[in-house]
């Protein structure tokens, strides 16, 4: 498997930033989260480099506490929308959630994206983290759904979307303009679908891209996020913090795929890393010290609360151990938080260290082009990559990345210096979904032939 | 009022076009609904002719006997996001379904298409005819609302959207990178809705435009939807036979929004006009005939009986008087079938005539350059219009449009050189709405300044 396997890189644009204070950094433009300018400048710039998609997270809640990109940035389906018609190559991968939506609704936005985008849509399935999402999705969900249960949901929902993109058979529209015919009946396909949680008709009224299916991303690292990721999901977006980490995922959802009857490959492993690269080790890390010096302590335990169903961390003592949480944390960002609990005891970190790690992540992917190329390729062939997703970590971290790192992995023969396909299929290097129905007519001529 | 008045002009983009058959005409792009290329080019067109604003039309419902445009194409929000970042001046106007959606996420996704185009964004207001709607959002939505109840939960979800958009001030971001305040807290308000239907805490994840709010249309010509419309919309989309339905329906308008304490030109009236226009008269004759030539009989009576909850019509005789259907059509397209109705009684129109009609309807607008100018400018100085929605009657037409009535109305003095502003409501005239919460702060200073 080793010898085919190809490197795959995704970008995140974060508007001003991740974390409480990216945003005041001299080179940082503090409307960023909605400019559409800059959003333009970093897909034409990850387009540039070669990158297979740009990656736009979500969340469906915020308040006064929220870190300043959360509160006031573009909405995932019209932004990648509005970045399909200006790029060509570039896949587009947009967060939404399943427990706050509609399946016919979000199979039909995805798949109008992926028309307008020629093949290019990638919809990463979350089942939103925060309880305050509930608030504003009132009456029709009464209270945010367990853990376990926006798992079941979620799964269906999938299911849903992967039958309403086969509605259509890829040559069911015959558009004969001589005989009148648009298209063949008996390739217009009527889901019919009732389950525990949706009951949906169908047909959809978008047919499927070049690609077939958008591709389906999974973010959650818990047990049920893995499980899904192992049954349905082409792509795991995941944030370890060593390749230790990486490599026990990485085996462990490939086996749960196999388990369900996939090929290893046909699931990829992308963790998430913060990027910072300078000209020098030097340079790099006076740009990590630059960021980290923004952000108050206030902000910091503000920001930390957020992953605990917004604690309140002002209530304990700043320099002595980090506090006994028990169960906080557990119907939320699960394998964060989980994260955050042992790595506090293991290192004997104080609530201030893991307050202000927690804001500005000491990544090892901060360094110098060569160092930062080196880590992508050891964590890569050690199998605990299929291939990464940046996270700018400064002002102008794409840039940097694309201007001095990418060219490295080229030069190594690691990365494509051209686009393979004008697909985020066709570049990742995964199958198109064979329409369930088409498979459904040629089993049938295939039995018919051995009998 | 006259004085003032200024001609406004929008234009549906319709993929395949209208009807059954319009796809099949030589100079029909056969897959037009799903060619970005296609809208691209339409959009460019459009605001090449200064025109206000493009109009996204939908539906949530197919089976097989839907027409060819349904079938396939993009959805609204998608495609007008796409479409937002290759355009400058022209408005995005767009259907979403107010029963078939969450508040929280159209206000947010309007709000999103509004920072993506600058203030070009608009919503038009539906509440979904087709009773099939709700086979495709099971569960959450058991049967398809009433026409009654389905305007309340309109009128709620209007309120929850508005409030939403109004979470920040305009001036609440303050960005300074010095002090460390990215937002003014005071400036973040958080609507705690609680209604019949809805309850959503807010605030709202995206800030307004320089436009405020996107501007609202309402689409629903029955007397539930002239409520609607003279109580919370910026303009209406109609539907009017004739220049004195026109007039009727505009003073109707008009004077509902003034019974809501508004100005009567808050509210601006849109007939949708479907134009074919000609270097001559007969040149614009022939297209026409053209066009009517392509439709069969049983697609006509198929795409009659659409209008009447998909009523079977093949079970009548063809060419004896149009049958006595009761009460079919009241849950449906209320206004649409009971002018059908009153028609085919009124000429005493045979089951035959009525369909092909309905399919290939025989505009008033179809004609030279000269006559359609002479309609527009007839129907708006006589108050049966504020603008008009194009509706291209043939390929081709919005071009012609564009290239011979525009200079024709622009040399009249009628319509507008150039763009007068870069948002929508600025085109349209329409005031940017004053946010709820600074008109509290402002109202109260004005009091203590009184007191």
């Amino acid at each position: 498997m080793a010898g085919s396997r190809k490197l795959r890189l995704g970008t995140v644009i974060h508007g001003v930033g991740g974390g409480t204070a990216q945003w005041r950094h001299p080179q940082a433009l503090s409307d960023a989260s909605v400019n559409i300018d800059f959003y333009k400048e970093q897909a034409r710039k990850a387009e540039e480099g070669k990158l297979d998609f740009l990656f736009i997270a979500d969340g469906l809640y915020i308040n006064e506490k929220s870190i300043p990109h959360f509160l006031n940035r573009f909405e995932p389906i019209t932004i990648l929308s509005a970045l399909g018609s200006v790029t060509s190559h570039l896949g587009l991968v947009g967060t939404v959630s399943t427990s706050y939506s509609e399946p016919f609704t979000i199979a039909r936005q995805f798949a109008s994206l992926d028309q307008i985008s020629r093949g290019r849509a990638g919809w990463n399935v979350v089942t939103s983290p925060l309880e305050g999402s509930a608030l504003n999705y009132g009456k029709t969900v009464e209270q945010h759904p367990t853990h376990e249960e926006r798992y079941r949901i979620a799964e269906e929902f999938i299911q849903v979307a992967k039958g309403l993109w086969d509605s259509w058979e890829d040559d069911a529209f015959v558009r004969d303009k001589e005989k009148g015919v648009f298209f063949e009946p008996a390739k217009l396909h009527t889901l019919n679908h009732t389950g525990t949680y949706f009951s949906v008709k169908g047909p959809l009224n978008v047919a499927r891209s070049k690609q077939g299916h958008p591709v389906v991303f999974q973010a959650g690292s818990s047990e049920n996020g893995k499980d899904l990721a192992g049954k349905s999901a082409d792509a795991v977006y995941t944030a370890p913090e060593t390749l230790d980490d990486a490599q026990n995922f990485y085996r462990d959802v490939k086996q749960r795929a196999v388990a369900n009857g996939r090929a290893p490959e046909e699931v990829l492993i992308f963790p998430g890393i913060t990027v910072i690269v300078g000209e020098t080790e030097e340079d790099a890390e006076r740009i990590y010290n630059e960021v980290a010096a923004l952000v108050s302590i206030d902000s910091a335990l503000d920001y930390l609360g957020r992953f605990f169903e917004h604690h309140d961390f002002s209530q304990y003592p700043l320099d002595e151990p980090f506090p006994d949480l028990g169960e906080l944390g557990q119907n939320s960002f699960q394998s964060t938080t989980n994260l955050i609990k042992r790595t506090a005891q293991e290192e004997n970190l104080t609530l201030r260290q893991v307050a202000l790690r927690s804001v500005t992540p000491r990544s090892p992917f901060i360094g110098s082009a060569e160092k930062v190329a080196d880590l992508i390729q050891e964590w890569f062939a050690g199998e605990g990559a299929d291939g990464f997703v940046i996270r700018p970590g400064a002002p102008g971290a794409l840039h940097q990345f694309v201007d001095l790192v990418v060219p490295l992995l080229q030069s190594r023969g690691l990365f494509r210096t051209e686009y393979e396909h004008d697909t985020l299929r066709g570049n990742l290097g995964l199958p198109v979904p064979v329409n369930r129905y088409s498979l459904e007519s040629s089993g049938t001529l295939q039995l018919q032939g051995e009998g």
